[in-house]
């Protein structure tokens, strides 16, 4: 039995009136059925927004005959366009440290399919975790880093990120700091959890600095990794209730559930093509 | 200065291919511009599901006009078709008994505009919240209901009801079961709430069933009143955590909050047309 | 038929072993019976801290005969003892200026016996609020503050205070800062909601900030104010989702929900005296 | 250095005056420091519960010495009493079946010392979870089970649990019925994890029965099992947000987490002797 060609297809634009109508029509040339779309409008930058879901069933469709039917609209209406064909899977390095909790979740989520990409490696500056990876027959890589942004250390990691053909890097509680050339490299690409509810507690230790301020509730953040720390676009966030009984210990323990929910939502969204960054802000078409 | 007319268009069709694109169209020739889209597709029964929110530069624009732009589509596509304009807000009778915070809630949020709709009017059949509708400026009409159903009561409800052309009630802690004609009347058009996660505990007295199961959480749920008590479309719905330390009448102080929340919230989204009834669930677009 | 009398004690100390033997004997000879009794150890100052909830049959017993029953203890262990019988409720203002959310909800709790307190007067910057002062039959006071911290207004408003004999003061959403002698001479007595998650978004337009930011989640914290503007401790705080499509006027709709639920909760434990400040910290005997 | 002996004792008792100021005199006169106490009162059935933590400097003391201090109490105020001293973990078997979520997250939540307990043996009535069992250095049991309830079958997992000591059956995600007879031999030891919010959607296909039902939350249940499935004590419940859009498929996906974590809290207030049950219900001192 034939089965149909899907496509993601992300929209900038600036905002003008027919813009719906007119890709829609598009589309609707090329014999796409749009199988779900949703727009967003930001009104303080006048800019347009579009995740619209195509299905074509003529498999001969392709990246470039889309491409070449939008091309006459790109030009008239300025737009910026992205499109992902979903026969193309994400191939994605995961970075950690020591904590396992976050790698666990990523690897159980890919194997149950509930996480749709190719997890190509596993990149650490600890040996520890080295046998979760070979229990999922995922190579890795121990790359030690003396100090945060070393160069060199970033030069065997890009290495291997583009012998790998990475397109999305997971910061899966990766205790050390990357570069802002490496962020740069990889704008868009990077999502970092960080263990508290951002802008509040960035930075190091935020389960020790959410006792010291006695707050009843501990967060987590799933974020775009850019030049400075803990600023780039929030994704998804989420806390759980706390009381004046935790003490750092059982904020880390009840913290870990937390995080890597946050992170595998995060994660699976930018793999379901539905993040697109405009000013700072992660738009998440849910 | 020139302003625009808006309007929310709902449509329920057979799902096929295109749809989108042609009702993306067909609002592009009436001059609309598409300000949202959202859909919906049922896998189960094949039905394609669009809210769409449109906006004209032209005010001459009017419900037949866009009505009769739709009609070959209409036709061909099998739609059907709920058109409403901006400017004509839905006209509400609010259901009472005794207890008052969810009419409290519903009288602020209109006065503040975040439920924009017309209270028309409220019915109890206590007399004891009058003063609230008096401080409103909100006739209110006590009508005693001496046992449910019973026929000579609604139809001096439905006198009023239609007097002021309702075309929603909102049962706000209103302690009267409706009859089956009244319900299948005003179909799609009543919402009650009820304090308890539905379908648990439905019935009468849900925190006195609550307790006794001992569950750690205690619910409320927004739905369409449908013949069957307790049993219609489910609009919205939260919980809120309780211990074994809380009798009955914690619960009730406790559940208070979350039912106006709750209430306030279904109702908002039923007067911005984000719902649409399919199958006996609540697709809310929201 | 004779009714008890009950009291909270609550006691603050060096932590030593037997104290709660000891506390509870001392109580047994006065014939009091411990009806909940609850109690933290913060390790860091080495401090021992509970509330007891006592009740005794013979109804002579008094203020001045537990705390002579307690004397000997309190030298010996060094105690900090509170003791307030339940007959004798908290004496409460309410600052409030134009948002009225957050003053209908205490209101309505005191009304129905949620809050267990007497609301001795409501005291505002703006005279839009009397009305509903009104209504509950509670004195309103209009003090115009041109400017924050002014000494002869404070003077105004603390003359008041003291006529009431005044031991609670509720700013439920007053939008002037007070002095730092004010705080002081009130510390502990006094609780402010903020809307957002401190120590996020603190100071002036909390919503606009979360909205710069871009955050996934809005917060409220009801906290004890000190000199420190939106530092004082914690009692409780809670969130609630958003989207990239919420404005800041969204922001501060949906935040009143949150807003009024979280004040309330906190004014609540205060007056049930269930919280014990240590260190800065709101410890909460829930 | 010396380190101190601790035990928690959990005491179920009809209500009196005194008893909480005669059991901590008690503990005292055994030189028992009391670290933590939690008591609730149940009015309805006039019980008396309370859990008290005790720490002694001095290492003889024993279950029998503090049997023996607290034998005179527990005839005349007619105590039921359990003790248990830190040193001794509870013996605890997994059962499970093909899902491996819950099991994955009760190894590392041991592993990492949040779960405090010595998992003796999982067994199975499938073979495919044997190699996390052999990750971990557990045991594994293949019993097959043709029909639920069969009594060949019970007497070999009974066998097993002898063998072990077993004090605690966790069923983690084990999609077999088990016996009155079984659940009454390991009456208030057995915990199950329902993957709904109960009393809603009992029995088969919870997630299914929710997305008939349309509801817009989906939630966990941990409870202990008793003869009638689904019915016994319910120790601690969350549910999770859900749309329209979410398939059967997606509820089970986002449903894994909420179950894990639902089914780990209660298994760790469980071990921490956090549970009094008292008339059906689960009585938690958190």
């Amino acid at each position: 039995m034939e089965k149909t060609v899907e496509a993601i297809i992300l929209v900038t634009c600036p905002d003008q009136r027919g813009i719906v109508a007119r890709l829609a029509s598009a589309l609707h040339e090329t014999s796409g059925n749009i199988l779900d779309a949703a727009q967003y409008t930001s009104d303080s930058t006048n800019t347009f927004l579009q995740r619209i879901h195509v299905s074509w069933e003529d498999k001969k469709v392709s990246h470039a005959s889309v491409q070449r039917a939008l091309n006459p609209l790109i030009e008239e209406l300025q737009l910026d366009v992205h499109i992902r064909f979903g026969n193309t899977p994400h191939k994605v390095a995961v970075f950690v440290s020591e904590e396992d909790h976050c790698l666990h979740d990523l690897l159980l989520l890919r194997r149950d399919r509930a996480l749709r990409c190719d997890i190509a490696l596993i990149i650490s500056n600890h040996p520890d975790l080295s046998s979760i990876a070979e229990q999922h027959g995922i190579p890795f890589h121990h790359i030690p880093v003396n100090k945060s942004c070393d160069n060199d250390t970033e030069q065997r990691q890009i290495k291997l990120l583009e012998e790998h053909d990475i397109n999305l890097i997971v910061l899966a509680r990766y205790m050390r700091i990357l570069s802002a050339e490496f962020t740069q490299r990889y704008a868009g690409k990077i999502i970092n959890i960080h263990h508290s509810f951002l802008p509040a507690f960035a930075g190091g230790k935020p389960y020790h600095q959410a006792h010291a301020k006695g707050v009843k509730l501990i967060g987590a953040t799933a974020h775009y990794a850019t030049a400075e720390l803990d600023e780039g676009p929030i994704i998804e966030q989420s806390v759980i209730r706390i009381s004046h009984k935790d003490e750092v210990t059982d904020m880390v323990r009840k913290g870990r559930d937390n995080e890597r929910t946050v992170l595998a939502r995060a994660v699976r969204w930018h793999l379901e093509d539905r993040i697109i960054i405009h000013e700072n802000r992660a738009i998440v078409f849910e």
